[in-house]
């Protein structure tokens, strides 16, 4: 038991050293950590956007594996930036492009969010037919329901 | 019907004007950005992983709400780095700390990618339970997937 305990600690200890330095520092105790943090997502978010939509567009030829891919990226990502608006994150504005309309309008912002996650997922399924012709129209409600948020909620 | 072309030609304009520049910028056709796209997903895996990590450790209370919404980030975002290892991502290891021999032995890469996105989720079962003592081992052996990688893949 007791050479149970000394592995299961020792195994803890080299586990987790690893991580030492992030659980300090990204926390999300700071706002600036959580503004970071969905900065970074949505920047992962735009990244396969701006790939789907040079697609759709025709300025990158168009791959249906390619936009599989990223269209599954997107549906995982979409979940991720909303979690650092809330704890640390509430009202967090500085270095930031987000208003405080968000905290104001909170269950709106909810319902702007559920509306991404949505279109993430049909666009997604729209891509498992590698039609262009069946993606366009979902990828076009995406933007949309990235458009309505952005309006009310992000400073530019 | 010409109608109905011209509201669409216009909704496709206003729709993707704002995601024009990502298109154009950030496609993965350069090994540039897809080294930052990678390392951007494992900027956010490494803030849930240490959040949780603080957690396992004692030095953030434990919340099993907070734990549950950080090993389900978790689970979305061991998806994303990996993709942007292939493509223009492919022996991409300039002001990355990724080793050639990543595509050396890519399909040990491969399931190592596997183990780390079955633990992952072995967790976030884990946590519906609410119970540290549950979760531990389940973070721990996901700790050791990172690990495991790292050591023959990772510079540092």
């Amino acid at each position: 038991m007791r050479l149970i305990t000394t592995l299961t600690a020792a195994a803890l200890t080299i586990g987790l050293a690893t991580f030492a330095a992030p659980a300090l520092s990204s926390a999300f105790t700071k706002a600036e950590d959580a503004v970071e943090y969905r900065q970074g997502a949505f920047k992962l978010i735009r990244e396969n956007f701006g790939y789907m939509s040079g697609m759709v567009r025709g300025e990158i030829d168009f791959d249906a594996d390619q936009f599989k891919q990223r269209s599954k990226a997107l549906v995982h990502l979409s979940n991720i930036p909303f979690d650092a608006f809330t704890g640390a994150g509430e009202n967090a504005t500085n270095n930031s492009d987000a208003l405080p309309a968000i905290w104001q309008n909170w269950s709106d912002f909810e319902s702007k969010r559920d509306a991404f996650q949505s279109a993430a997922v049909e666009l997604a399924e729209a891509a498992e037919s590698g039609n262009i012709r069946d993606i366009r129209p979902k990828f076009m409600a995406t933007a949309r329901t990235c458009q309505q948020c952005h309006e009310g909620y992000r400073a530019d």
